[in-house]
């Protein structure tokens, strides 16, 4: 708890700086939204409100007419998406859009309870239906102040944030037109997915590259495991350049986690481009890992210079901090850091199933698993609730989505999320768009010179379908009385 | 209070009684599913559970195979709806159905914290979302434990139960394949109706047996209030032989209310046989009624018979309390009495919009304004709750239905409810049908020798939709993996 506090410190610090860069960015401005506090409970902490985030670019803008893109954030700061999701903007310039990106409550700037929203029970109004009700009162109201009120509303998001898409055209179809989620792995969370398939599919963008770097990954690990069972905890210290040698299973087994994430992280953040999303990242990090792997005869060497991509973008670090540079949690994929990292953590220990194992046959990585028990065990502890591991998909529908309309689910092939989501079309409203080459999310991103020609084709096709979907919603709102 | 609890206790020896007849009918078997108390809140009140009574019968049911007809409980007891939707049961008989009946939470003996269920913040729990949950995971268990995996669900209700089956197919479509929604109010109870429609309805009602009898009521209503302006309060409990003599503005209004919930009552049943549904009622009491009025003389003793068909059926009364045959609360139409009365007060303080007024000009009843800003007041006093007059239309899509599909809106053109629903086909699998001459939900009713060919003909069609529903989704069903 303590680290978690300094982390929290050191992240505001973060986000505060962060935060003066973005104000340089013109397009977007940000504002405050009076939203409900607890849609579902009209005796709950008085009737209140807290005060929503969004970001609101009317530059392309027809007004009145134009239709809506509305990014329904997910767990993390804002502005950090919408400066990532730069597609959606040069598609309001096509359609002459409003473009919206509205945080998620209980991340970034958009705390119910400020310092105290991560507290018991302040913690509990942080639900997938809160979140979605806050997204449809907002619309609703914002549509009546900007005189929208037949302008067909388009949801875009990436990841969790896809799942919310997903969610808003399945449950509030009056309010949007149609949804592009991607990278949203709509079925792994729901419990439906086998739990070895992510780290599973890690390694497999890792052997692609060549079947000598998941060998010399499995080996390094190997060899850690070794030095660990001899307990040569010095070795370790010095080989991984950690700031304290670690003195315990519990601290190896730390390192194996912070090493495992290094590898998650590049996968998902494959693009053929560096990025400043989720930290720095060189172009084709998962390349640029494998070279590094099979760089020099010491693989312990090896796989420190490699998690240093992730950890030491900078280089700035001189050793690493097995606990603040990586957080265990209800996510084996990672919580992140900071604030946002205990409200994911929550939401793990809630709705969204993320009991994924790692286990040295299917995968590269050390056996780590992460059974519905240990989960259990967790959350009681951490927040004292207990997960519902088939809730997400009765409310959410899981697999039985097949009533459903206009909803594109996007995947890049290198995205280990990808096979946790939908990759073949239930109908023709129901679309999956496979992007051979990318990453976590790349059609969600702005051209780049560096762009396969999949995820080129992908945004076209995209396009083309938001066009349908916003001509089909305008004679829709037109008839409306 | 003291009335109310009084009451409480009355109705409660009330339902015993009628639960020993209850007991003597042999089709259904009563049960109790262990239920999430708070579906929305994993922190709220120690992760809890109540017993949700359902009833059930397999008596016609091809285990395993047939379908499921499901209703969905709304305001009372769940045997009051068991014992008058036998058209249910005449269905399931032909599709070798499993039929069960589930208990809205707060109703009947569905009390989550029995007798305190109606203190504050205990009643906060009691929402249209979390009955949907309620239905949503006992459907969901249930088929596990039955062994009813493949088998379709069809929901059925009638009034705010038929808004609910409504609701399940837009918002659960992944549990029910469709819904019969008989009488379902959703376009007025979402605030998308005039305020006047309600009481210009009823008074239709009585206007169709003669033009008359319409003047007769305006009449007596008049002379009531002539009397009251000279405050001639013992001729007013002489005439309407009150157990006590009114003595404020306040006890009139009472006694208007009371006059004027008969006639809302027997629009609503005007069932061409007698009834047992809500009290007990004539055949055809909306004739019964106008006979009445326009017997004798004398009006005001006319409009004291009249009343007495709902409020002295049983004719051991020998005069009326008017406090404790009726209560005002935030529904206009009533809200009946005992603890139902409170759980429905409280719905109609939050989620249901039922501000209807009476006016004298487009009806036959005293000017009874109920404006949003009396609701409030109301609301605030009573529950510590502010209505949200919008979020109905925003949650379960006030008339932005037409994404939807396999809804069945039935509606009979004697219901003052009727035309606060759904009396146009949206699309060919959101069908409105209309029944000539029908009441309240009349199509849920047992077959009997006085129905009107309309009812008989609308049950056919009725079967005919649902059993392509079935058709269909047995197919997507086993498509499942």
């Amino acid at each position: 708890t303590d680290t978690k506090i300094y982390l929290a410190i050191t992240l505001k610090c973060f986000y505060s700086q962060k935060h003066q860069i973005y104000k340089t960015e013109p397009q977007f401005t940000e504002k405050y939204f009076t939203q409900t506090l607890d849609h579902f409970n009209f005796n709950s902490m008085g009737n209140g409100t807290f005060s929503q985030r969004y970001l609101i670019t009317d530059k392309h803008w027809k007004k009145g007419y134009g239709p809506i893109f509305f990014y329904t954030g997910n767990e993390g700061d804002i502005w950090e998406f919408a400066l990532n999701s730069g597609f959606i903007t040069e598609l309001a310039a096509q359609h002459r859009a409003l473009v919206i990106f509205a945080e998620h409550r209980y991340y970034g700037r958009s705390l119910p309870f400020g310092k105290d929203s991560f507290n018991i029970p302040q913690i509990s109004l942080l639900t997938v239906e809160q979140a979605l009700a806050d997204y449809s009162v907002m619309i609703t109201e914002l549509k009546q102040q900007l005189a929208a009120t037949d302008c067909p509303v388009i949801v875009f998001g990436g990841s969790y944030g896809g799942m919310l898409s997903v969610y808003m055209r399945l449950k509030y179809p009056n309010i949007v037109a149609g949804a592009l989620a991607a990278s949203a792995p709509i079925l792994s969370t729901a419990g439906l997915v086998d739990s070895r398939q992510f780290f599973h599919d890690v390694t497999a963008d890792f052997e692609s590259i060549a079947p000598e770097c998941r060998k010399a990954v499995r080996g390094a690990f190997h060899l850690l495991k070794e030095l660990a069972e001899f307990q040569d905890y010095d070795r370790i210290q010095s080989e991984f350049a950690l700031c304290k040698s670690p003195s315990s299973a519990q601290d190896i087994h730390q390192l194996n986690g912070l090493l495992r994430n290094a590898f998650t992280v590049m996968a998902m953040l494959d693009y053929p481009y560096s990025t400043h999303f989720m930290g720095s990242m060189p172009a084709n990090p998962v390349k640029v890992a494998c070279d590094t792997m099979m760089s020099g005869s010491n693989l312990l060497v090896n796989l420190r210079n490699t998690a240093g991509i992730v950890y030491n973008a900078t280089g700035v670090l001189t050793c690493f901090d097995l606990y603040s540079l990586y957080l265990e949690c209800a996510d084996p994929t990672g919580c992140g850091l900071g604030f946002n990292s205990m409200a994911w953590d929550y939401q793990a220990c809630t709705e969204i199933n993320l009991c994924y194992e790692s286990n040295n046959v299917t995968d590269m990585f050390p056996p780590m698993p992460f059974t519905e028990r240990d989960r259990e065990l967790h959350c009681s502890q951490r927040w004292a609730v207990v997960p519902r591991p088939d809730w997400l998909k009765t409310q959410f529908w899981g697999d039985g989505i097949s009533s459903a309309s206009n909803i594109i689910f996007s995947n890049g092939d290198l995205d280990p999320w990808a096979n946790g989501g939908v990759r073949k079309s239930f109908s023709s409203s129901l679309i999956a768009i496979n992007i051979s080459g990318g990453a976590h999310h790349l059609d969600l991103r702005s051209s780049n010179d560096a762009d396969p020609v999949s995820v080129i084709n992908a945004r076209k096709r995209e396009a083309d379908i938001i066009s349908q979907w916003i001509k089909m919603d305008r004679t829709r709102l037109q008839q409306l009385p």
